[in-house]
This record gives structure tokens, C-alpha cells and sequence, in this order.
């Protein structure tokens, strides 16, 4: 199966590019196990949602690190019709979809009670796609249901469902409700906007 | 049908918040025909999507001409299930997908050589997600017909397609590809970014 997305950093200051080259670094320890290029627009990674997600939240928290407010949008995809399959996206550990939603639930939030905690508070909204022909309802409202009890629910808004906590969290649970509902090898996208420091209240 | 987009502005300056606001009056000439509301992470809008495209194209020009690099990131959305019918949101021209897809097609390249020159060339991506039972693979093909005449079409990336042009015709292929194409009652989402004055190469 094929896996990757196409994120984008926006720090709201004149030093934007300072800051984004700054938080670079933190890809770092995932390059090895991605594929990486950028455009004006975006930068495409490749690899496994075991790494995609750790090395976008640790991108946008070094980013955050600056104290300027910064927004990350990233368009995630897997299971893409038309993309080859590639070992660098195989996943070590999630899309356990052979066991039953109730206990893919519980993982998900064991998933999530266990994520490093990295000091930066987080607003962050997203909408799941489930594409093809069956669109496993029961899938997403067992989803939806492992988002209430998550602990960075916030609200439902139209077109998507808004989280707020701490980054690992909130990272981590987009990551479970990706990997770990829907069907194993369909076609799943998600449309994620993250934000730190915005002067809007929340 | 509901109709409406979640849309975020990201200006890259310290003065974001005074670009943001000096563009916010490029939506009063659309407020009779929009509801808006606004938190933290993006600004709500209801409404027909032959008001919902021009207003983003309108918004983000304003935006643009501070010179600063702003992006504009949208998650637009029709006939979503769940969402109540909505008299704001009935289209007076477009969707008119009783049309034959080739004529649809010329409709809609005539649409892109009739809109408004802006004076902002943009960069742009998006994702088109038609959800639900049927794929309507032709619908795809006549769509990615009409997205290669349109005088924009840049790439073909992973997971979205890139445009670059003048921000008029830029607006409204998306448009076009998002209301001409696909089932006229059905879900079809977008997840678009748009993008000036990126001091990277495009």
C-alpha cells in the first residue's frame, strides 16, 4: 500500500522561512524511512503512517518551539488507486483491522495515553475520507466514538471534527482514527490544519 | 443541499493580523448571501458555491496585495449527509449536470475564459473527493480533461493536482471541477490550498 502526504508549515512572522528552516531539523530521524521533496506549495513525504505522524507533529513543534503563530496543514493519504505499492510505507505496528472495532477502540486510546507528551498546546481540526464503495459506517461512528473519549475532543464543526490538547495527543490521535478504522488497504485521506500560539480564542 | 467551505488566511508577517483584517471588506459584497462564522482555526462559510469560490478568489486577492507570501487553505463541501437543505445554498447556475459530460466540459473552459482578471498570479493544489456508492470514473476522466485545457493546469502531484495562473482563472476552474462534474446530489468534497508570493521556485 501506498502512503504519504503533502504538509505545508505556516509561521505567521516576517522570519517565516527562519523559522521553518529552524524546525527542519526535527525530520531528521525519520528521513531514513521516508522519501522527501518540496515544491512552493507543499513537501510530499512518503513512508509508513508509523512515521508520517511523529515526524509531522515533531516538525510542527519545533516549529511552535518559535512562540510565533504557526498553522500545519497536511493532506494524508493511503491506499491511493493508481499509486504503487512501496515497502518504505509498510507500517510496523497499526491498521490491526482483523480485530474487532470494540477492541481497535481500546487500542487507539492506549495508543494515545502512551504518546510523549512535548509541551506545546495545540487547536487542531481534520476531516476523514473513507472513498470507494462501502463506506463501513459503523467504522466511523466506532471512529467517531474513540475521538469522544480521546481526551482532545472539542467539538464537532461543519465538514470536520476539532481537537484540543497537548500536541503528542492530539498528533496521536489523528494518527489512530487514520490507521485503525476504515477498511485496512481502502482508499482513506484526511485534511488536517494544526495550530499553535493563535491569538483567536479557542 | 448544504453547501459551504471552512477557510483559513495565512499571511506570513508579523502583521498578519492586519493583512487578515484589511482583506476581510472583500467579503461584504457576498455577506447577504453567506452565513459566517469564525474561531481559532478557520471562518465558516454557507452558502452557493457560485458565491462561496468567488468570495475566496475575492478574499485572498485582498490578502495577497499586501505583497506578503499568504496562503489560502479551504475544506469545501456539498451535499454532505446529515447536513440540513439550505435555501442559501441553492446555486443559481451551475450544477447543471443533466448536460451531456462534453458539454459540461465546454461549459465549463467558457466559464474560465469569461472570470475577472484579479492582477495576482497564484500557485494552487487541490484534492477532489467524490464520496459515496459511485465513483463515476468518467466523471473523473471528463473532469481531468477539462482541468488540462484550462490554461492552469501545472502538475499532476501525489495526492492533488497543481494549477498556477491568474488568481480569476485560477478560482474558478476549481470551481468549475468541483460543480460540474461528479453526481449533481451527491458528497463531493475539496481540500485546496492557494498560495502568493512564495519566495520559493514554483
Amino acid at each position: 500500500m501506498f502512503s504519504g502526504a503533502q504538509i505545508s508549515l505556516y509561521p505567521m512572522t516576517d522570519d517565516f522561512v527562519g523559522v521553518i528552516h529552524g524546525a527542519l531539523g526535527a525530520l531528521d530521524p525519520y528521513r531514513d524511512q521516508m522519501r522527501v521533496s518540496t515544491d512552493d506549495l507543499s513537501t510530499l513525504l512518503v513512508g509508513s503512517t508509523d512515521v508520517l505522524f511523529p515526524a509531522m507533529r515533531d516538525l510542527f513543534v519545533a516549529a511552535a518551539a518559535s512562540g510565533k503563530h504557526c498553522v500545519l496543514h497536511a493532506t494524508v493519504s493511503r491506499g491511493c488507486p493508481g499509486e504503487p505499492d512501496d515497502p518504505i510505507c509498510t507500517p510496523s505496528s497499526s491498521m490491526v483491522s482483523a480485530l474487532p472495532l470494540e477492541e481497535r477502540k481500546q487500542a487507539a486510546l492506549a495508543a494515545v495515553r502512551e504518546t510523549p507528551m512535548t509541551g506545546e498546546t495545540v487547536s487542531a481540526q481534520f476531516s476523514l475520507y473513507v472513498l470507494g464503495i462501502d463506506q463501513h459506517m459503523d467504522e466511523i461512528y466506532g471512529c467517531i466514538d474513540f475521538l469522544k473519549q480521546s481526551g482532545v475532543f472539542h467539538s464537532s464543526k461543519n465538514f470536520c471534527t476539532k481537537l484540543r490538547g497537548e500536541a503528542g495527543a492530539v498528533f496521536a490521535t489523528i494518527n489512530e482514527a487514520f490507521c485503525r478504522f476504515g477498511p485496512t488497504m481502502g482508499h482513506v485521506t484526511l485534511d488536517i490544519t494544526v495550530s499553535a500560539h493563535s491569538p483567536s480564542p479557542s
